[in-house]
């Protein structure tokens, strides 16, 4: 089994949606990516936390297998985001964001995760990803995400890093903000020519879409009945679609349609519970049994 | 082959998109979903046009093979609608709408087509679409579309159509309001309680998603470079689902899924122009090649 590198954040989140609220609960794209990620591969944690970060969450990853030597554990307060949702649950109203630790936060690969193999850069300011790139000696594939906030203040930056990885995985407002175009293709091809060579777009509870070369893969979002909180979907999306890729080094077309639809099961249990609960008592056979559910709901026979 | 009968409406259209306009198109419920259904089975039409609707699109309609004895011709002017749709393709707005000798119909169904074996009611005053049921006789299989201001206006009157119907084919928003229930699982399982069997719900771009018993299907939408006008899509997709159900009599599960496939098929090429443009030169093989990508779009290997 090959390893997986995450550099993202660690996060305590404040969160309210419609179905209910969770005050001081944790989160952060790393964190969420580390445990999907961990369903399928070794996973190698880098990120920051202040002396106020919860043990138990430390000993949860510890547990699952997540190496956690490349965790900075900073004095000062972690990263703190407050956000609240309505009914539509594709969009978050961020309320407040307090960078704390995170603010002086400078990746440090430990040497003895320069040879990582996969490596995932979670949503952080496009020049720390680049700086984990320039660290990283090899890896076979790379994959990033981004966001609003970095598409209109560091573009530049952004593209650079773009130019860098083997994949982007990012929302769909966020594709269109970045292309500059609203039509999906053809964002997704503009997305394609800034480097990327695969593109992933996220669309909440309506799937997503892969961009590969000329061919496009829809996978499906499974109706739920209980949705209850969609913090951390995207990153626990891109955590088993990168954990599934790393798990099997498959990375035919085939292989990717398949690491898709393992990051939209393990996205559709995170949004079951608040913060990782439904994560906590996740076991492998509940995964594969809603992969065949993800099956069931988009087959159809050819002619 | 059978017979499949539609009731609905026959208008002149003048919409507005992000990519062009077009004043006093042929549209109407009826119009898309006849020309749609008649890829697949012998179309029965039923509607009401004024003195001023087109003779081209009456002899296209003829020579796809579409029934026109039930069409009634008026004095007055034809049903007149005027829309207008921003970036986000879903939602229209419209700017106006002249009901002109619309107002005054009473669909009569033709002693000939009283044996109908597929029946669909368009959006329509759901009274009508009563009335419509009252004068076929055993159809083998009956579905209905509406829209929020029968949901909003006549809400006993469409429960009552509900009651009598196999199917309903409605688009997110309408389940949600006629639901009561913003989740759409739950939403749909409470228009099933309303009567239909089968609901069909139609996402835009999305694609769809089809609910029978305790099963979902997920039908994709096909990512278009090219979407001119979203107008007459969920008619032409509800022609596309019912043209193939009438066309094998396959009311199984799986071939309900073929004929969400199938909706979806003609729906993607109804928006690649205005009005019923891309249809005019329309060919079989051009759908039965669609159909395949969209397998091609949606396929994913089992575990």
């Amino acid at each position: 089994m090959s390893n997986l590198l995450v550099v993202g954040s660690m996060a305590i989140d404040s969160v309210k949606t419609p179905f209910g609220e969770r005050e001081e609960a944790v989160g952060g794209s790393a964190t969420y990516f580390s445990i999907s990620a961990s369903f399928f591969a070794r996973i190698r944690l880098v990120a920051v936390i202040g002396r106020d970060f919860p043990e138990d969450t430390l000993n949860f990853l510890g547990e699952r297998g997540v190496d956690l030597a490349g965790i900075e554990r900073s004095h000062g307060e972690t990263f703190r985001w407050k956000g609240e949702y309505g009914f539509d649950l594709n969009t978050a109203r961020t309320l407040e964001t307090r960078l704390n630790v995170f603010q002086a936060f400078r990746p440090q690969v430990p040497p003895a995760y320069q040879e990582s193999e996969y490596l995932f850069l979670a949503n952080i300011d496009p020049e720390l990803q680049a700086s984990v790139l320039d660290q990283v000696k090899s890896p076979r594939f790379t994959a990033c995400d981004t966001m609003n906030f970095w598409i209109e203040g560091k573009r530049q930056e952004l593209l650079e890093t773009l130019r860098r990885v083997d994949a982007v995985v990012i929302n769909e407002a966020e594709a269109r903000e970045l292309a500059g175009e609203s039509n999906i293709v053809r964002a997704a091809r503009k997305v394609m020519a800034m480097g990327p060579k695969t593109v992933v777009i996220k669309r909440g509870e309506y799937g997503a879409l892969l961009f590969q070369n000329d061919t496009i893969f829809s996978a499906p979002g499974l109706p739920l009945e209980n949705i209850y909180d969609p913090t951390g979907a995207g990153d626990t999306f891109a955590g088993g679609l990168m954990g599934y890729l790393a798990s099997t080094g498959d990375l035919s077309h085939a292989g990717f349609r398949r690491a898709v639809i393992y990051g939209s099961v393990m996205a559709s249990f995170n949004v079951e519970s608040f913060s990782y609960d439904r994560m906590r008592s996740l076991t492998a056979a509940e995964v594969h049994s809603r992969y065949g559910q993800f099956s069931d709901l988009a087959h159809f026979e050819r002619l």
